[in-house]
């Protein structure tokens, strides 16, 4: 069953569903950043159908996530690696890891992560490029942008 | 039908998609960041099933990311409110905006952000918890914590 798109929605977040929101998309892209490049490997870590994990990485080399670079000629095999645009996940993911780290481990974190620069075990604390203050929702307020549409954000009683 | 359940696999992420990863989700979400309360306010905006919905809406609430209050009795209807754990997702949905905005949104981002406290349009930087500096893919690298199960990592050649 084939799901709606969100391509036509006028929405960063949903645009990047579009590319990354399907199920198992974010654990391919979690896996090559751990360095994991052949398809027998992916679907070793996991546990996924060949015929799945070819859809998904096809998806993901077509939307610019992942490059294919073959590694042997005959038969011809890649490694799968990711992009500047795939690179560029990474703060998403670290923000779905630390989420689920504080949220859904009571055994404690499965993986930590090291800053190589200062050496220190790190956690990301989204902070704002103007002023470096550390951010979380209270402290933000969404306005229409220069791509925005018609409705772009909910007219709310009591809102500004 | 149903898809495979993550909720087995030892991993932040996985965890993590197990609540907020249903086709949906996120979207429910953002718009509860943006105020949006109620069932025909959430089905308007996306355009989505009333039995979906529904659906969508009852998984957020059993995994504690929403919470529902009554704000009428006869017939009962409910306010659907993001609790800490929901709000805790704002930094997941800031990076994925963000990658949006950067790679999927060619007229520009639809929605821009203030941050209240400089009153500056603001860009979420991820930065280290010990030094301060910003992160990103190739300034860390990943351990197993004090929750890994056998084969955490992928062992990889060359790999230390």
């Amino acid at each position: 069953m084939r799901r709606k798109s969100f391509g036509t929605m006028n929405c960063s977040v949903a645009q990047t569903l579009e590319v990354v929101g399907e199920w198992w998309s974010m654990l391919i892209v979690r896996d090559a950043f751990l360095g994991v490049t052949r398809f027998d490997d992916f679907q070793t870590r996991l546990g996924i159908s060949r015929n799945i994990l070819t859809n998904r990485l096809e998806h993901l080399v077509e939307r610019g996530v992942l490059e294919r670079q073959p590694y042997q000629d005959r038969p011809v095999r890649y490694d799968y690696l990711l992009t500047e645009k795939g690179r560029g996940l990474w703060h998403v993911l670290a923000a779905m890891r630390q989420w689920g780290d504080e949220w859904e481990c009571p055994h404690g974190p499965p993986v930590v992560v090291e800053h190589l620069s200062c050496g220190e075990l790190t956690v990301v604390v989204p902070t704002c490029t103007h002023c470096g203050e550390a951010l979380d929702a209270a402290s933000m307020k969404a306005h229409a942008g220069p791509g925005a549409g018609p409705g772009q954000l909910p007219v709310l009683a009591g809102s500004a």
